[in-house]
């Protein structure tokens, strides 16, 4: 029989209770598919701080290294607000990233027919909204050189950072966007400011170019102000989204916020090697932390990500998703997500729910 | 008699229809006030590449530059859209900014009891939104250097854009923001990037020092990600925002479309000295363009933002206002913002009925 090996970075907040049902749900479809998972768990972010003084430690990076696909929770909580910047728990995130090459992020926001009522829109503009973001995760500002803070001849202070991005870098960033909205309606919009920034100009020709391998796939373009607009008007244009690091982390965010319900969004990053790190985009919520609260449904459908592109095991994957829409369907919510008519449950017992789906 | 000189630029698509509006209101009120506007109109965008082959002709920014303030109409267009970068329309928005060094650009988004209905966030959700957006202007990635494409070594082609804040420009803007905040109610948010960036990082201590000098402002500070978020769940919770030039563009844009009424919204651009930039924030609409379909009351608003931040004429810009709010009680509405049981006209007669308002 088959066996992966995955590391579990719980983190912080409502990490280790998010996490602790998900890996429940992967132990149990492997058992139903028949091929065995070890789970090595790690401290990762705001723990870590606290257990030896770094954000990211070796023994945690080495593990995930070596690891078929990561797991994690959430990063970050009040605690550790005031930190400099390279002792943040956030920089776990950034150097995870950075070390697995995972270049490509996925973050999906899809409203179910179940949770319409969560979006803040209209029903009639949330519903059978759809969309995934394919996000570059390595590059641009975030990484790009220099960067920094001096002080210059006139003794002002000056803040800089770099966006860069090389041909290569935006190359196979595309290839995955155009093959991912390849696998879905066929739709792939380029976000950038190409009207503007030099390197979203050479983000959009670059873009442009692989265009003619993808025939089946429609290209457009958008400058992300208006994509930001876009998505508040009218979601349903949007199929697949490919954009840079930061325009990703603010359009990805603003689109999950549209379904209304965060606390079903899964997410995955990949690299062209390596292990993949798998994750729900909502945050360590530090003010529900402890208290069975929190909604396990985007770690569990992050596994179920994990399953399918970390582990080339679909059917399993397949198996937590529909678990999670029967759920839904027979009535369960967590708080987040709970209206009139429904079971109020919490993380555990939603766990057990999917468990009993399964 | 006070006199005042007001350059308009009309520029493409629907711009010369709703400044035409926009100059009989300012005109009106001048009469009814007892102060005097002479008006220069001049090239600008499109049409001035097709008059004169570049965007911005040394004419109009010597017109502009010379000018008490700048009413502009909108800028671009298809016919433009393959130029070369510096060959394109909005490059002459881009260098009046620089060249009038208007670094202050204040972008209301209100939700009118009367629009309340255009937007696409639920009515309990969108009724009441009245906020600011204070992004800064002529800084950051728009203008940092060193910026370009280059061929590396490798034969990689690099782009590359400077993010890039001195202390002094902050400092600028966030006094700005914070006046701002005191005339309204009270509470600026401000949004960065500070657990990734630099350049945020030093944007968030300079805002931070400065508010022990507005003790009656509250003060808060936002990530980027989260506050792209937060504008769809909750944007009430929002007084005024202040961020920088790329930051700004997007959530601007943002604030605006959950308004859902675009063709209502002004936007002013001030210096420390010298004349403001007031333009509608919609763009072009080259589709409905000459058609008499465009609503003019953005740039009728702009006006009025011209009116008071421009030339001090407090009384003539609450006029405009107040005839805005009366030609909607009365039921008229262009294509954009219509609705059943409404009056539906054209830019003209939108125009008249604003006059008969005055
Ligand atoms: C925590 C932060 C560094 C991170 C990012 O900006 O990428 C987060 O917002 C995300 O999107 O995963
Ligand atoms: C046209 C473009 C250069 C401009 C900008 O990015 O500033 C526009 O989007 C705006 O917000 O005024």
């Amino acid at each position: 029989t088959k066996s992966y090996n995955i590391t579990l970075l719980p983190g912080d907040g409502i990490g280790p209770e998010v996490i602790s049902v998900a890996k429940n749900a992967l132990q149990l479809v492997a058992s139903l598919e028949g091929f065995n998972i070890g789970f090595e768990e790690m401290h990762v972010g705001g723990a870590a701080l606290d257990a030896v003084g770094v954000p990211l430690p070796d023994e945690t990076l080495n593990s995930a290294k070596k690891s078929d696909a990561i797991l994690l929770g959430a990063i970050g909580g009040y605690k550790w607000d005031n930190n400099e910047r390279h002792l943040r728990p956030e920089m776990a995130l950034l150097h995870l990233r950075g070390a697995l090459k995972v270049f490509a992020n996925l973050r999906p926001a899809t409203v179910l027919p179940q949770l319409v009522d969560a979006s803040t829109l209209k029903k009639e503009v949330a519903e059978g909204v759809d969309l995934m973001v394919v996000r570059e995760l390595t590059g641009g500002i975030y990484f790009g050189e220099p960067r920094g803070i001096k002080t210059n001849e006139n003794g002002q202070e000056i803040g800089f950072n770099t966006e860069v991005y090389a041909a290569y870098e935006i190359e196979r960033i595309a290839r995955i966007a155009f093959e991912t909205a390849r696998k879905r309606r066929g739709k792939l919009c380029s976000v950038d400011k190409a009207n503007v920034l030099e390197a979203s100009t050479l983000w959009r020709k670059k873009v442009t170019a692989l265009a003619s391998e993808y025939p089946d796939v429609e290209l457009s373009h958008m400058y992300v102000d208006n994509a930001a607009m876009q998505l508040v008007r009218n979601p349903k244009q949007f199929d697949t989204i490919l954009t840079n690091n930061i325009f990703g982390d603010i359009l990805s965010d603003e689109a999950s916020m549209i379904t209304g319900s965060i606390g079903m969004l899964p997410s995955a990053s990949l690299g062209e090697t390596g292990p993949g790190l798998f994750e729900p985009i909502h945050g360590s919520a530090p003010d529900i932390a402890g208290q069975d609260k929190a909604n396990p449904l985007a770690t569990v459908l992050s596994a179920a990500m994990l399953l399918k592109y970390g582990l080339g095991e679909e059917k399993a994957a397949q198996r937590i998703e529909a678990a999670v829409l029967d759920t839904l369907n027979r009535g369960f919510r967590t708080g987040d997500i709970h209206s009139a008519g429904h079971k109020l449950v919490g993380c555990k017992e939603m766990g057990e729910e999917v468990l009993k789906s399964i």
